[in-house]
């Protein structure tokens, strides 16, 4: 358990644009991840909300790692797919993706997630994602 | 046409997280708009290639502008929903996202985008997005 | 509350396509409904399951009437867009489609629906569905 | 060729489903496949248009084996995955899926598929999906 939360948090460390968006891994268990970030102003869309590609960052994260939580010890994983539905504006002091394993198989596990708006303590439910992600262990290279 | 152009690329350059990424609006016609992003350490997953939330938010902004370009004059867009297949690792010098509309309606436009990384010239297929936007229009304000 | 549940049970009769595969609507309230279908050979893919077009009907009509039962007392809905992840072959004595509202807007809804294999009473979840669905308000026509 | 358009219409063949909605494999060749099927007012929704799981059926059996047809001789092929925007009412007096392969991975195929309403020689796009399919390969059995 501690295992796969460090597995998580080493991987995370490694995602150069999670620091970009100054997200940062708040929860991990097994087969639920949370991420959250802060706003600011240099995420934003043409109107000053969050860019739905910031939301869709930190829900797709939170999706492969919740996947990963669950993944063979060596696995590594990739995203697949996913599709996103942007529910209200992303307006607010930070967001929050939480994510969880629906279905984890040999091959390929499918997570959703939800994205909330956070205001004076408020969460708002701002998007939702179901995603598809596969399991890669790494071959060992033959000498 | 050119009235078109010039309203895409002005809101396009209030997007303040396209400049955070580096994302650059290349072409935009009636119904088809290009963007451009230059490979960037800081915008890497975990094995160093291009996050796909990066690909995904040039796709959702070359759906959205696409979807601009044929709307009524006083409109605005907003994502309502989008959906990503990621084909191969975004491993490049650059990407480009270009997307167009395939069916405008009143209140809703769909758009399918293809993302691609170059290299050296040549062009390989990462991911393909298919969006629906809706129209805003912008209510007056009553005195 | 239950002139809610009359307007969605009047409209699911008149989908003939319901009919046609043995679908009966088994729960309707506000923002849920339940669809259940018993097993058929005449719905079968290729190697005996269930087709993934029969179980994305039923999750479709759920969620379509979903929608509905929070839609203004006027309106119809039409399906704009859904996903669907299988996730484990459609096996069983029966399937049941269980859909909710997540949003509600003045246009748009969007709900999420699960489907399940019934098998000796225990319940396996095979599909999920995310979907966009539009309200659609008759005009009068002039006379 | 004429191998892979048997393999296909083989399996088509053993769709019973295809059969109880009247639909024909139309062409099958290297990475595209066309289903057609006539209207029928068993298969409708409540305002008597085709209904939308009735043409995602057609599109998904038609991104299935155009996945198959570039897949590995022995592989099955499975949907893990589809996502559907209905563009317009699916009105006509027959209906047309075509898909096509658009990258064929060694587990995993991403197709895309367009349905075309037909009416007196006219084809109008009323829905597009995008679909993800997985390569099976039956396992022996030992003995």
């Amino acid at each position: 358990m501690q295992a796969i939360e460090q597995k998580v948090r080493e991987s995370f460390g490694r995602q150069a644009f999670m620091a970009t968006l100054g997200a940062q891994l708040t929860a991990a268990g097994p087969g639920t991840v949370e991420i959250r970030i802060p706003f600011s102003d240099k995420l934003t869309q043409q109107n000053g909300f969050l860019h739905a590609g910031v939301i869709t960052s930190i829900l797709d994260s939170a999706c492969g790692y919740a996947a990963l939580s669950v993944a063979p010890e060596k696995a590594e994983v990739l995203s697949v797919e996913f599709k996103v539905n942007l529910l209200a504006p992303a307006v607010g002091e930070s967001f929050i993706a939480r994510a969880q394993v629906k279905r984890a198989g040999k091959t390929l596990t499918v997570c959703m997630a939800d994205a909330f708006a956070l205001n004076q303590g408020n969460e708002k439910l701002v998007a939702m994602m179901q995603a598809t992600i596969m399991n890669m262990i790494p071959q060992p290279h033959h000498v």
